[in-house]
Formats: structure tokens, C-alpha cells, sequence
């Protein structure tokens, strides 16, 4: 299961409701930051989680809108947060920006004994625990690289309780064990292998997350099957050349994405303020019914078993509420 | 008259409700942006006044949380504000830093045509309009290069009703040909001379902004008179001695400088997240009890003629009210 929150849904600048490009990954106990725009650090606040854990950083490229906030929530962290250490994750282009942001300025005076790693990311598996990877893969979009990422539980084997019980297999820690991938000795002096009581690899769930980018062909192997997609929707097809020319993508383009790759759920952001929401959601719909367009503080709950599940603050305060997309109002 | 516009309030990094310091002063048609914390041009946005005119900055010091902002708002306005000038006043420490961030970072990658110019501040008079002059005074903070700001109408004479009424000048033009100083002859051939209706000069109305500062010794003499010195105040007293490390202000002690400076009143930014308002509040109220502190969104309309009027629009949503500082319940 993954969690992403939202952090800022705005395009290039910020509008009075919409913070720049920010979200958070939640996997397990581990916490991504994907992007940074100016003002993470206070909607990192204004969302509640605040910055424990946050120590690995994800970029999509190097534009401004998605880096500058990495400024402040450094300053932040060494001052206040017993910073333990932050990896950056980033395609050469924007690790250089990165770098000289970070070391020539917010660091320049300053001791230069924080533990900051920045790592060069190439296409494939950068992160893996034992349950899940987080792999990288290269898109399109203005200056060199760009790339998408994929968060990927790794296949389980299901365990089949009927079979459990008709062997005899008691409840409790043996089952643990089994499912562990452990032999066990019944009192009756049978072994039970794992075998015996775990069905096929079922694949997990898989959330991939695409930032601005220019081009929809070159990305198909890598979105097919998500559970769920989030991508950027800068532009209306009505200004379909505008986005080929910044290499942005329209709401239509990222909705016919969502088919040819077979995604589960299609989740819109990067959102211009030139746009209307309720446009961008019409739009996207009318060729993939099942999309949301996200909002700052939304969260999203994306598992393999359920739908995913959409959890907003702002629409309804500290109450929980699975929607079906197409129940909500987007024009409030 | 002077309005000053608090967009950021906070000190150091953000909390949920206060933005990173950030200020417009407005002055007849003119608008200085004072000081740029991470989030200004968002927090631009949330006030409504937006971007329009804003093309002087006034840095007092070059600490990460006065000048971050500079950095995305520089990258919104040359995409999409038609940007004419950007003029930024600091010392020689804080302009180095703001031209690494602007040339180094933000515009790398720019065709570097935009014109922005940076100037040094010297003790003195850097602005000067034909009502009003802003003058810059150094304060002691940590690193060198730190400054107060004075914005300061010039002296004008009162036109005297009574004596122009006696003499027979008609109401309309021709009183405000003799406000400006010249001559008017009356259908009877009489000249009536500008000395003969208007009073001796009375000063001014006088603001006084002070960004971080650890010393008030050395700046009561820029201070004294003021209609309305805002300062800032990190620490309370019980901190006095954290205060004196970092080289910051306690509420106590902007209060003390304010009673020894003979100020009106007094407006209190640069709120520690660990502090209570209301102590910040009350701390300085024992001693000065024509105090403030602001709240971001805040502004305070500042007038030879009328006390200090606060306009809070958190408070009390569009409608304008002028309240004494002693009927507020800060703690809300």
C-alpha cells in the first residue's frame, strides 16, 4: 500500500490555492518528498506530518517550480529538526542546480558537516526494502534529465487458508512462520512446507508518478497496470500547441495515456490558474472516466485490493470518505 | 501617509500561520517590497494586491528567511508579469548572496536581459519622491551589512482656513495654486503671497522599520519620533540571553527602545514559533502599552494625523475598523 499527499497542486507559480509542485510518498515507514517547490516546508506543516522521516528527496528534473523550496526546508531542518541526513535523488541537470543552491547558498556560511547525499539517477531500481522498489525511468520534457518514477510492491504469494485447514494447520505463529517462507512441524510430527500452503506471486500494487513532461510514447512500458497514475496536466487541449511547446501535457493527452496503458485510477496536478478545474476535469473524463484533479492536502490511499481511495481535507474536515470519482463536486 | 502590509510574520522558519518576513509599504503610488522570506509571492496572491508596481525590494540583512523569496518570485514575474524593472537596496552581505540566488540560480539558464539592478546601501537617503524621502540606517545583527529603514514625509505647511477666508480667497485652484507655493492674484487685483495663508512647517509622518537587530544603543537616534516602529522581537525575556547569542531583540527590550525613542506606537513582528502571542504581547505592553503584533495579512495605516489604524483582515473578514491597541485579545 502506498499513500501519496499533496502538497502543491500548481503549475509553474503559485495561486492563492495552490502551492508549488510538492507531494509526499508514503511507503511503509518510509517517507519520499517528491519535489520541492518554494513553500514545501510550510505545507509540510500546514498538512500535519511536518518533517519527521522526510530524508529522501526525489526530483523530476531541475525547473524551478519543483526545486527552490529545498532552500528553506533545508535552512529549516539544520536549525530545527536534528537533521539526521537528506538524500537527493535527481537527473544530473537538476542535482547541479540543486547543488548550488544548497552548498552556495543556504550552506555557503555555514559548517559544511551536514550528511546531504546527492545521487545521479539512471533509468531502473534506486531504492528497494524488502517489500517494495522505487525505480526511475526517463521522460520528455525541456532540458536533459527528466525522469518519472514507479513505486512497486514486490509480487506475494497469497496465503490460502482453506488449504491451512484442511492440513490442520493451527492459527497463530506457525502460519507467520509460513508465510515467512518456513517449514513447520505439525504435533502430529507432519512438515508443512510453504509450498503447501501459498498460492502463486500475485503482483502488487504499483503507483507511478510523472512530472512535467512532453511526450506520451515513449512512457507506455512504464505506466502499464498502475494502480494508479499521477501525472501533470498543464494545458487544455484547446492550447495544444502552447503544450507542445513548453513540452507540458493537456488533460486529454494524460487521459488517453491512462487507456492505452491500462491504469487503474488517472490522478491530474500542476494545474496552470489559467485553468478551471472543473474544465480539466470534464475534459480528461469524457476519455478516462475514472480521474481526479488533485488538490494541495489532498491524500490518496493506493493499494492493490481496493479502489483508490481519495481522503480531502478541504472538502470535508478530518473526515475520511471513499469517493467514486465521479461523485465529486470539483467545483467548489 | 504610509500603509504597511505584513505578508510574513514568522521568525526564522515558518509556522502554520505565519509566512517567512516579507512587507509592502505602500507610499502614495509606490510600493516597496521589504524583505522576501520563502512564500512571498504566494503570500502576494492571499493579501490581493498581487504584483502590480512592485519593483523595489529593500532587504534589511541577508539572512536565508528575508531573502529566499526572491528567488521564485523574480522566476514568476519575468514569465508572467510583463516585469519592467526590479531595483534591490541591501547591504553589500545580503546583495551578494540575492545575486547568486537571481544570476546563479534563477536565471542560469535565461537570456540574462532582465533589467535588475542591485544597490548598496550606505547610511542615508537612497529614495527620495517630492512628499516623501527613505533613508537607511545601520543596526547590529549578525554579519555585517545590516540596516533600518526610514520612510519620512517632508515637513509641510498647513494652509490656514481662517486667514485665507479673512483675505477673500476663493475656494477651488487657487488655493491649491498657493499650497504649491505660488501667487494668486484676486479679481480685485490683490496678490496674495503662499506665506500670507500657509503655517510654518509641521514634520511628517515617520515610519521606522528595524528587521533582525540585537542592539537598540546605537539606533535610538533613528527612531526617536516615530509614528510607528516596527521591530522584531524573537525572544521573550525569559530568553534574554538566547537573544543576546543570536543577536535578536526580546519583546522587553523593543518595548524599552520605544518608550527611551518617544515612538507612538509600536508593532511587533518576527514571532518565534515557540512563543505565545499574547506573552510577546503582554511582555512588552507593561512596558510600552501602545503595542502591536502582527499577524500576517495585517496592515497599519500610519498618519501624522490619526493614531496608528490596524486593519486585520483575519479578524474581521473586508471590514475595516481602527481599534486601540489595549481592545484587542490577541489570543484568539
Amino acid at each position: 500500500m502506498f499513500e501519496v499527499l499533496f502538497l502543491g497542486t500548481a503549475a509553474s507559480a503559485p495561486s492563492v490555492h495552490r502551492g508549488l509542485a510538492a507531494h509526499v510518498i508514503m511507503a511503509k515507514e518510509y517517507r519520499f518528498l517528491l519535489d520541492c517547490g518554494e513553500g514545501t516546508q510550510r505545507q509540510l506543516l500546514r498538512s500535519g506530518i511536518g518533517f519527521r522521516r522526510l530524508n529522501r528527496v526525489l526530483l523530476t528534473h531541475g525547473h524551478l517550480d519543483h526545486i527552490l523550496g529545498l532552500g528553506g526546508l533545508l535552512s529549516t531542518l539544520i536549525r530545527w529538526e536534528n537533521m539526521e541526513s537528506l538524500e537527493i535523488y535527481g537527473g544530473r541537470w537538476a542535482l547541479d542546480r540543486v547543488h548550488d543552491l544548497l552548498f552556495g547558498i543556504v550552506l555557503r556560511d555555514e559548517q559544511n558537516n551536514y550528511p546531504i547525499e546527492l545521487y545521479e539517477l539512471k533509468t531502473g531500481v534506486f531504492f528497494e526494502d524488502k517489500d517494495f522498489t522505487v525505480s526511475a525511468f526517463p521522460v520528455t520534457h525541456r532540458g536533459p534529465g527528466c525522469f518519472g518514477f514507479t513505486f512497486q510492491e514486490k509480487p506475494r504469494r497469497p496465503f490460502l487458508n482453506d488449504k491451512a485447514a484442511a492440513l490442520g494447520v493451527p492459527m497463530g505463529p506457525e502460519r507467520a512462520k509460513l508465510v515467512r517462507g518456513e517449514p513447520i512441524t505439525l504435533t502430529d510430527g507432519r512438515v508443512i512446507h510453504p509450498d503447501d500452503v501459498l498460492g502463486p506471486d500475485l503482483p502488487g500494487a504499483r503507483y507511478v508518478h510523472i512530472g512535467d513532461v512532453g511526450r506520451t510514447d515513449n512512457i507506455v512500458q512504464y505506466v502499464r497496470d498502475a494502480h494508479a497514475l499521477v501525472i501533470e496536466s498543464t494545458y487544455l487541449d484547446a492550447e495544444s500547441e502552447m503544450a507542445r511547446l513548453f513540452g507540458h501535457m493537456t488533460a486529454a493527452q494524460a487521459a488517453r495515456l491512462a487507456v492505452e496503458a491500462n491504469v487503474k485510477t488517472l490522478i491530474l496536478t500542476h494545474i496552470s490558474h489559467r485553468s478551471r478545474e472543473r474544465d480539466v476535469l470534464a475534459e480528461a473524463r469524457a476519455i478516462f472516466p475514472n480521474t481526479y484533479v488533485a488538490r494541495d492536502f489532498d491524500r490518496f490511499v493506493i493499494s492493490k485490493e481496493k479502489p483508490v481511495e481519495r481522503i480531502s481535507p478541504s472538502r470535508d474536515k478530518n473526515r475520511v470518505t471513499t469517493v467514486e470519482a465521479n461523485d465529486i463536486d470539483e467545483d467548489e
